[in-house]
């Protein structure tokens, strides 16, 4: 384990589009590469405003003194949640992708680069918000991650399945406004599972903390268990 | 003014991938088409789970005995939404999309002539939910309609900037949630008039009926003069 160190000024890397043909092959190598540099790679995914940033941030201090790690935060314009990040400790770059819907492994491994942290243990992905593109394009991830917010409604995985059969993790966030939303947890699950029947499903809410615990617990175990 | 008769079974039409190259000259020679049928379009695009659908059952009482309409629902799977809106006397069929994105104009058009009603005065494209790809592809429509729900974050237009600059009309959806959420209003306004100075901004609540008279006027003038 090496120490972090913020990055400041903020780093904005221009994401140069990919001209490979073959994006497997690619993430595979990807996978490959960073499974020698000792590093877990989380693609994070969801819809625009699930929370993943807040989410990220929740997961601060049950990460603390046990794992370095690091984010990209990929976003077609701004870079309002990696200075949220970096503000809290997380070394963070932005990518800007341009236009672009999604990452595929070739623009993940710019980021990457970009940040310079072959250090880290963990790095997570936080893609662009979107439930259709990002999920049709292997990043070369160790473990896949998708946000549902309850405001989103529990139709979302009928509605968007790729998304849901791509995932391992599930995490149903905002919990704490189950009661002002008609959401349906066994129907979501439901739903969720006749995508991915092995899919992870976690309750949080990123504002109060409530089920941070387990999710943090669970991620923990992957990433050790990926980088042994 | 025809008489709307429901259909039924349900129409789900599989649309086939457009060979075009220029969509924009589609779009164009689109909405003489439809200019010349007596047929307004709006492309209604959002997030997923912004209230599409349940914004268009919202307006069904302030349209009843003023305008004929009907509506295509562009989903990637399920046909739910449809059946939400032929359950309440709207003309509806549901669009497959078979994991695109977004819809062009050669698209909408196979939708609108498998809905086959030239009688409609309005026809109202629900796109797929997705914040980004629609933005780029003109469907054809006389009006860009996007919803921006507040559980969302009113960050939202400074994260997908063309989405803010190509819609006339925004809507901001679950104003009775705005208690729950840390939503600035003038924040997001600040956000939105920056992509699109001119866009009319309407607030209102489709689980409530809160604000929606208002916004049903206005578009009820904007279809009134397009048609005219």
């Amino acid at each position: 384990m090496y120490q972090t160190k913020p990055i400041d000024p903020l780093q904005i890397i221009d994401l140069k589009q990919s001209i490979l043909e073959d994006n497997d092959k690619d993430a595979e190598a990807l996978r490959e590469e960073l499974k020698k540099e000792n590093t877990f790679l989380i693609n994070l995914m969801s819809s625009p405003g699930s929370g993943k940033t807040s989410t990220l941030l929740s997961l601060i201090p049950y990460f603390q003194g046990k794992i370095q790690w690091g984010v990209m935060e990929a976003d077609i314009d701004s870079d309002v949640d990696a200075r949220t990040l970096c503000q809290a400790g997380i070394p963070s770059i932005q990518l800007h992708t341009g236009g672009m819907c999604h990452l595929d492994a070739d623009m993940t491994r710019q980021g990457i680069r970009a940040l310079g942290r072959p250090d880290l243990d963990l790095i997570i992905l936080e893609n662009v918000g979107n439930l259709v593109c990002p999920a049709e394009f292997d990043t070369g991830s160790s473990l896949n991650m998708t946000i549902l917010s309850v405001p989103e409604g529990d139709d979302k995985p009928a509605k968007y399945p790729l998304m849901y059969q791509e995932c391992s993790v599930l995490v149903v966030n905002k919990i704490d406004t189950l009661p002002v939303f008609d959401f349906d947890k066994t129907r979501m699950e439901q739903y969720a599972r006749s995508c991915n029947p092995d899919t992870r499903i976690f309750y949080i809410s990123a504002k109060t903390g409530e089920g941070v615990e387990a999710l943090a617990r669970y991620l923990l175990s992957q990433i050790s268990r990926g980088l042994q």
